[in-house]
């Protein structure tokens, strides 16, 4: 090789190859192997901190500090060289050193009383497929580009939109890059759909108004989207909700009539199985009649629920989420796999090409044109992709789907299980009847509710902090009913009900030195 | 905790409890590092296929069948009893079979044969610093959700921003999954600024027909991105070449000079470092001057040729690139981390929150507005974010960032061995000068040369689609001039002359089959 290389390179091409060596790759992985395996065990026996935190920018400054001394370790040294056993056990002990500054900064996702946003305690074994892919660098884009990684996600495809209700043969459905790009990608698919010409002609020949009814509390990414897709965010109507925080059908149809008599076009109607901040599924059955009377499209949001499509116990709280346009399923959620793995469906498959068309000749071979059915890239915002569904695949292949309904009906059950707890202690405010592993609550001991100054909502974010900064809890916040309340959504189905005992205790004693300090 | 539980859940839970056991962990790492490493050493010995090529009815089928066999066994079987060294090795067993069959079936990025897609062999240790978060779960998307992994790309955002060529904390960076959504996010800032009131109004109020000029081989990403964005694929004008096939400063200087006179507003103009095709990169310095001029955004794809910043061979081709107001840089390219990492730059700090703006009161805490600074979801379209720069970070802590310069300085030599190795060989037609480890090509002989029949873009393809299926090789092809070519993207610092060698003769021997077929 040397031959055709300029003098200049030979010390670049020694230190590239040392870099590639399956030797260096023996070593660090089991130095790798023997760090995470700690880590689980520390974390599994609540020896760590849930969260370690650190203010920002002493954080960034120290991974700053990281990459300079990299730099500066280059140059001081020669080469690594792989045949001794000197380099070798240093770079070993800085490759340990840089794992685990990055585990004891970082929040700890696997610690039972984790218990805060919904991004799961993975499973272990989901993480060393997804592992294998991004060692391996798997990816997809055309089919040749990543054939297995392509095959993954097109099992997984037909198998949970068979799970969700649709007709064999009669859907479609992709993988993509977390809950906001899937809502973004099935809402831009409506768009092209329902707005004839948006993709060619752009929005502003548009004399319309569309507009996009979602829920109260749908998350920020539908907004997003109507700002992305050049809707505009002034033009998202939000159609009032139940007693029980669900979309309400009877006002869905009013807003519709309404919008029609206005000559405003309702793009589409975007349902939550669940809403974020109490867990509440909208009735979908009821929403798909008002939707197909009003023709419009119809959007589920089921980034959190749509895992119980696995379970005997709650499937029925999907009821209706079948006669969907679109619907969105995130498996880095209650599929307990690591992010980000989220799923989008199209009910008809003849929508399949409608969010993206166009050409590119180098990638898209114009010889195989029958490829476009298997070419991610047709389908997805993404060129190219990771193989974001190699983890799930995993998991399922290797425990079957009971595991996935097991991880469903014990977090669920933990959700009653906590609002038990709270219903029992007179010093705790329930806010609603957990309908899945979200419960949202305030802590108002007697000081706090009989206090005509205390101000509740401060109150409840101060707590909060402390309680996650103090390293024993990571729980989350919801505003309801225009006040600021505490949440949990129960992402590790090893966390015990004495787990949430001591989550009680926890606020009452981060409390009473709130309120005497 | 079987106290607080109905009956019904405490076989779940139990295998819940298994499927989460630090011990299953310690058993299938052990298998993933042994199963891992045989691959690294057989695929760097070239003892295996570039591309496993198999129809893609088939590989879905085969998938689908090991998630069947997964159900199956569930059922058939007791749960796993960690206790038992049967089970034990009856899991692991299966475990391996798993993520063996996976790369069974895939395509071997880190094979030395593998010169195609712009997507690299990454490094393995990157792998396994990628790995770890994928592991652990590490995410962000607010600080609190991951400390770590915030903190490692803001550190990576101020020191790549740096070296482009920004100054010191007058520049804004984020990372997102893919050049597809960092070239979404930036020219959605653009939209942004430069028509004002688009994300809140939408696009349908506009009259003055916004249009995106753009360099004729962009990636399909931008024409895409006017598609999403409500400004229209028609709406996309195209700036003449020069002879090199770079942006022509003067020809845009003239199309930029008639939209104003035609009362169109240009909202952006993508410059390309480098455009994909033969990778040629596009003279910033001087398209700045006219963007500059007409008062333009200036947006420059460097997906691939960004990493040329670290290099002090190649540097100068990046020369004005830190005049355009966005730029993005894919790390998971030419920086040889796993996918997906892709950096987006803006010159003015000003334009941090112009893509996206809203509230979020569960995410976004009120009582902390000074987090929006740190907050990774307030920049990017993804709300949970995998901690996608942990390889980079990990790869430059470990051995600074010159073997990012290495890698840049190999691979562009290597590009050049190969065009002298084109020139030498009489049988195949040579089609430019190379600027980096893009080489675009055909193979022409005699017999194809001189025939008036021959269909000399169908040669091109069929004899790539035998190349690649054979699994000796993999390339890639595109279109230049309006004739199909073969393509190579260097993308392995270890593919040594000696590959490039056997790749000119392997395309002969198929070219001779194909054509006395």
């Amino acid at each position: 090789m040397t031959t055709d290389f300029p003098d200049a390179l030979h010390a670049p091409l020694s230190r590239v190859q040392t870099a590639f060596d399956p030797a260096l790759f023996a070593e660090l992985s089991a130095e790798w192997r023997t760090c995470l395996l700690a880590h689980f065990e520390r974390v599994a026996n609540r020896e760590e901190k849930v969260l370690n935190w650190d203010p920002p920018y002493a954080n960034i400054a120290l991974a700053r500090q990281y990459l300079q001394q990299g730099t500066q370790h280059q140059t001081d040294q020669h080469p690594v060289d792989m045949k001794s056993q000197v380099d070798l056990e240093d770079i070993s002990l800085r490759f340990r050193q840089l794992l685990q500054a990055s585990l004891d900064h970082g929040q700890n996702l696997h610690h039972p009383r984790y218990i805060g946003h919904q991004v799961p305690a993975s499973v272990p074994l989901a993480g060393l497929f997804d592992a294998m892919g991004a060692v391996t660098n798997q990816v997809m884009a055309i089919y040749e580009m990543g054939p297995w990684a392509t095959a993954v996600e097109g099992a997984l495809v037909q198998e949970i939109g068979q799970r969700l209700g649709f007709a064999t043969n009669s859907f479609s459905g992709l993988v993509t890059h977390g809950g906001s790009l899937a809502n973004l990608t099935a809402l831009l698919t409506a768009r092209n759909v329902m707005l004839e010409n948006s993709w060619t002609s752009g929005m502003h020949s548009r004399t319309d108004s569309p507009v996009i009814v979602t829920h109260e509390a749908a998350h920020y990414g539908i907004a997003r989207a109507a700002g992305i897709l050049g809707i505009g965010t002034d033009h998202i109507l939000k159609a009032g909700l139940d007693s029980r925080h669900r979309l309400d059908p009877v006002q869905l149809d009013q807003l519709l009539t309404e919008l029609q008599s206005a000559g405003k076009t309702a793009m589409a109607v975007t349902a939550c199985s669940c809403a974020t901040p109490v867990g509440a599924f909208d009735p979908l059955e009821e929403i798909a009649e008002v939707c197909q009377r009003h023709q419009v499209w119809m959007h589920v949001d089921a980034a959190h629920g749509g895992a119980a499509m696995f379970s005997d116990r709650h499937r029925h709280l999907l009821k209706g989420i079948e006669l969907a346009d679109s619907v969105i399923c995130d498996a880095h959620k209650m599929m307990f796999v690591p992010a980000l793995c989220a799923f989008v469906f199209y009910r008809n498959r003849d929508h399949r090409f409608q969010a993206f068309q166009q050409s590119a000749p180098y990638l898209f071979d114009p010889s195989a044109p029958g490829m476009a059915e298997i070419d991610s890239g047709m389908r997805t915002v993404e060129c190219t992709k990771r193989a974001a569904a190699m983890g799930l695949w995993g998991l399922w292949s290797l425990l079957g789907e009971q595991i996935l309904s097991d991880m469903v009906d014990v977090t669920f059950e933990l959700g009653q299980v906590f609002h038990r707890k709270l219903t029992d202690a007179p010093d705790f405010e329930v806010l609603h009847q957990p309908e899945c592993n979200i419960v949202a609550f305030r802590y108002l001991p007697e000081e706090i509710r009989s206090s005509p100054q205390a101000d509740k909502s401060a109150f409840q974010r101060k707590l909060r902090h402390r309680l996650i900064e103090s390293g024993q809890f990571y729980i989350v916040q919801a505003e309801i009913d225009g006040c600021a309340a505490l949440r949990v959504a129960i992402m590790n189905p090893t966390t015990t009900p004495g787990d949430l005992d001591d989550l009680l205790d926890a606020l009452r004693v981060l409390g009473r030195e709130l309120f005497t300090a």
